[in-house]
């Protein structure tokens, strides 16, 4: 498996969820600005909207959404138990993936982070934070990850708000989702997938500078 | 079962779904502005965002997200054939769930339909309708449905594609998209479907505006 990832972005998830798995697989890094790979071809050849992450498994087949891929990955690696298999525990895994799909990440984060989004459009974006965000409050005030055991959807929920940091949201407001980011910090695949991601992408935001 | 829907919103594809499976169920309207039911109390109490689809099931569940429900409704009436039941064929279908969720309910619909959104949060929305829908055309040039057989994700993009004539967005500019429209209007789930959530909305319209 090769991922197609850029530094920091929500394809940081599908890196977690491969390192929690222990699954073989390689990186590739996609210039998302002029949607190139490093040897000059294009992304979009591989995935026409030229979104990460883009997942290309064995037999050549591509995978986008975060929400596909993730579970895509959860269920190559059963063993890894990042996903229930079935059942309404499956469902509940689906909705919170649909939740942070939709609500956080193209509800507001997008906006937030769209280098052509207007302020008038980031206001829209940010209006739907508080609403959003109490949700989560109130579910980990009464538990430690969104479901019983760790799964793709704290990996995907993890990567989302390490945004917060550079639209300057104060993730301290809300405690039990701070103190929820801050355990998921600690765990080894989130750390080490991290770590690396943020070097990444801090090296680059210094070539950019140059 | 019991779904808690909003005329012609995004759980018509809900309705479209359990139709199709012609699954025992129920339906209560919910007023999308008060946040309340037609016996006064409060949505928020089943569906703390106050979103439409919400369904109910016999255990007092509540099921929420359009992607985690419409998967539920499949998962629950197999032989309707609704969903693939696994491997790669379910990956697509979630990799198009999630696709219509993002891309185009919340990406570009949501800006277009929300009534707090100013012309520039509308125009940011709209910009990205071409390159969404020329992605689902060339898809629909190629096939039929976007899967082999008919499943929920066509429910979800049926539904999403009502929207545009209220949002004044033509959409014989793109001919496979619109004949996908036809073809499904005419299956008879879709057409029973549609006609009673239009009969609904147009009266509402016709309440608002006594």
């Amino acid at each position: 498996m090769n991922l197609h990832f850029a530094p920091m972005a929500c394809s940081l998830a599908t890196r977690i969820a491969l390192y929690e798995a222990g699954a073989p697989a390689s990186f590739t890094p996609v210039n998302l600005k002029s949607k190139s790979l490093a040897d000059g071809s294009s992304f979009l050849d591989l995935a026409p909207l030229g979104q990460v992450p883009a997942l290309l498994i064995d037999d050549g087949t591509v995978i986008t959404e975060s929400t596909a891929v993730l579970q895509y990955v959860a269920d190559r690696f059963p063993e890894s138990k990042l996903a229930p298999p079935s059942g309404l525990q499956r469902t509940r895994l689906q909705q919170w993936l649909g939740f942070i799909g939709t609500e956080l990440h193209k509800g507001i984060f997008i906006p937030l982070l769209d280098l052509h989004a207007s302020d008038e459009v980031k206001r829209w974006g940010r209006d739907k934070l508080a609403s959003r965000f109490a949700l989560l409050q109130a579910h980990l005030e009464r538990q430690d990850l969104l479901l019983d055991e760790i799964s793709v959807a704290d990996a995907y929920l993890f990567t989302i708000l390490n945004w917060t940091r550079v639209t300057g949201i104060d993730l301290s407001r809300w405690p039990a989702i701070a103190a929820y980011h801050q355990r998921l910090a600690q765990r080894p695949a989130f750390r080490k997938a991290t770590a690396e991601e943020w070097a990444l992408y801090q090296a680059e935001e210094a070539n950019k500078n140059n």
